[in-house]
């Protein structure tokens, strides 16, 4: 089955990058920076239905997702997350939070109504993002 | 450095299990099974920071709990975190949500004080996740 991106993640997010396995996305909130992968699997819904070859590229990409984050905008500390709640369509955050963030210290999930980023704040985001090893090691910018 | 587990994890939770790596708890709430796995290194706070067959091992169990759970609590959907905006040592939530509990459809973490289950009430929940093969597989009963 062919795989398309869920329809509120598009809505959120920019697409700015590709692997063999995902899309990265970052969510349009000025407020963190927030990237989600999503693995290309059409019909997936839970870490534990991946192939294993693609649960252990898909951990690969968040661990170094996870490092590059926490390098390129000096986390305090990084949330990573599945959950699928509202959004089926497997999908894993990597959020950086800073102590006093607007969700300090609760989840970002659920918290408050998104706030855009302007495009040059996000094509300054995204550029320090891909400029991290790790970031360009495993995904294509797109 | 000698681990020992967080005095906040340890308040909140029963230890039900463990592994070569891992501290199986189950969280003190009586509105979801939920279920933390606790690498036993010391000083660890992000998934990144542990060694390469650490964070294997880790997502090893990690699936295989998530799968577990979903399986014999009936999950409509698992939520998967690391956090620890809070509690800094490293700790990898598993949640076991159904449409309509007390947090629905957002993040059970920081939503509302835990409900304490009964004496009965966890040694059922603890059975019949001890009772789930890839869980025994991978943990020892403590």
């Amino acid at each position: 089955m062919t795989f398309a991106l869920d329809a509120r993640l598009a809505a959120d997010t920019h697409v700015i990058a590709e692997s063999a396995l995902s899309l990265l996305l970052l969510m349009d909130d000025a407020r963190y920076p927030w990237a989600i992968v999503v693995p290309k699997r059409e019909g997936v819904t839970e870490l534990f239905e991946l192939a294993p070859a693609d649960a252990a590229a898909l951990w690969s990409e968040s661990l170094a997702l996870g490092r590059a984050m926490t390098t390129a905008f000096l986390a305090h500390k990084l949330n990573v997350g599945a959950l699928g709640n509202v959004v089926r369509q497997l999908h894993l955050h990597h959020v950086v939070r800073q102590v006093g963030d607007a969700a300090w210290p609760g989840p970002v999930w659920g918290h408050s109504p998104r706030v855009p980023r302007t495009d040059a704040e996000r094509r300054d985001v995204v550029a320090r993002l891909l400029a991290e090893p790790g970031v360009t090691a495993r995904f294509t910018p797109r």
